[in-house]
């Protein structure tokens, strides 16, 4: 049986979000996916725990764009609160995938970073699944997803 | 026998969001509801649970206003916090459906600010319960309840 | 068997809040109440769910005065944060009746609004646990405990 | 069978507040007393749940030192919401005590004040297991702890 | 049987936290390490939760650094504040170690903090396990991990 990971993004979003995690765990990787879309941030949560334990998911990607106003990043504080909750509830790794618009210069790029991101931690999601030992080999490599990695410090004293 | 929705509002508010919601509720779908009033922001989060635990609701609309002041926001904030951990504890969605008083310039918007945003919301309920397919379609469409929808982003890099 | 209503304040208020809504509960209704009284704001959580859980009360009424600076208005989220989590671990509602130093001109003032405000807040517990058509009436009427109510508001555009 | 209270303190604190809460805890009261010492701030929350579980506290003193700098601050709210879930899932009070750096002029007066903060919340962990009454007595008089009481306030309008 | 510590860093972090507490554990301490590596600081709670349920940890070191932005702040207070939840859920000490970016003066500077804070806190963690009078004689002795220690105050009043 294939791993079964869980994908659940926004009709907010102004990306499809979750189309490109699920074009992206679906290369190489032999991965069942299940995808639901809520309205915005903060049905993601519970949308989350709903794909682990009604579902089967051994794994779920969350994503979501945040908007530039105030009351939007609280909004993303809030989500990404009850995400932890959810995770801790079930046991179970949900990875946030959250892009604010204030990252970007313009929509264009957001929207190319929005896919980016959202590919990256797709390509996490089946590495934690299957690969443990290379996700302590990346341990300290200023891995980020989207922009460019920073790589690792040397220390100096 | 028919879905059954709850809706929750407050006193608080400066305009009746729970009939807006449950006139919206009614039209079209064969929908019953379940309706509460509380007091205030801080009263919907159990009120919530309770019409899923107690009442048997499958759904729950939560609505209420917010005033200005910095101690309004924090409110807000603790109950959006608390509505999350309500839809988690029932693996059940309660769709947060907060207007903002300083979201529009007068009263007059004000109003039709928030019957709208409030009609959005219950149409969106019932197409979570009955229409998840239709969800999926909407994904990063950038939707907007209340005022207009935003759209998608093509990227450009 | 008449209803059971908690009340619980504080030593650190400067108003004497829990006699007032005692007095206020004890007026009209025929309503049993368990009064304690705890340190700060910070005590008043464990204290409403013991109130739930250990001594039957369907509703507790939970007062305290707010002090002015940064680290008193932290005290207050973290103390309301914790009141919504003992509500939704007991299905009780539990009204929280925060009166904040900086709300008024002076210590007269204060004193006058804080008792306002406790004794509007023992009449919400009160219809809620009595009469909750009339709360539905009460719906989106812009109700304010201590200062004045504000009303409805009328959409134009 | 002696009352059994934990205290609990920080490696981080540059004032023993768990000897000065012990010292007042053994003053008068027939009281044993549970007490251990943990790193950080953060660290208070689970030991003393851990006190109350494992160890038959009827109540824990949790006593901490808080930096100046932002960190410091929100260190100190992260710990104070856990204390509260520790509190809400054992169904028993633990008294935060909490001297923050920049309420003290200087190091001399701190250390003042945090004696005096540790042992007024001691005296009021035996009154809250051994008196209710006094407790309730006590509402509303503006009790401080560590600088001077306050008082009540008379209503005037 | 040895003592079993778990030890959960971040693919985000420009040092490599996890093998300098390996690393410090393993010196003196007959230590049993199990050892995790997640994308970054948001990950750590739920993976601390299962060392210490799946993988029998008596104790689990969490690091990671910390970017600059606002929007990594936020992460920090979300990661934390759910590292205390996986504590009060497992009656466990999870030792939370971040190295903020702008700690320290330049990338050499914040590599030599970030050894230096792991190592100390790996120390911290052997001393909890296996000597808590130890810990006890700490008590507010102005223990800072990474940069000096500040020692104890004298109360002048």
């Amino acid at each position: 049986m294939p791993l079964k990971i869980g994908v659940v993004d926004t009709a907010f979003s102004r990306v499809n979000l979750g189309s490109a995690a699920v074009d992206e765990l679906k290369r190489g990787a032999s991965v069942s996916v299940e995808r639901v879309t809520v309205p915005g941030l903060k049905d993601l949560p519970v949308a989350s725990k709903r794909l682990v334990e009604e579902r089967g998911c051994a794994l779920v990607v969350a994503l979501g764009m945040v908007g530039p106003k105030p009351v939007d990043k609280v909004s993303a504080q809030v989500a990404s609160t009850a995400l932890q909750t959810a995770q801790l509830m079930t046991n179970t790794h949900i990875l946030e995938v959250f892009i604010h618009e204030d990252e970007a210069r313009d929509g264009g790029e957001l929207a190319w970073l929005a896919e980016r991101r959202a590919r990256e931690h797709a390509r996490n999601a089946v590495r934690m699944l299957t690969d443990p030992e290379e996700m302590v080999r990346r341990a300290g490599t200023g891995q980020r997803e989207g922009f460019a990695d920073v790589g690792s410090l040397v220390a100096s004293l």
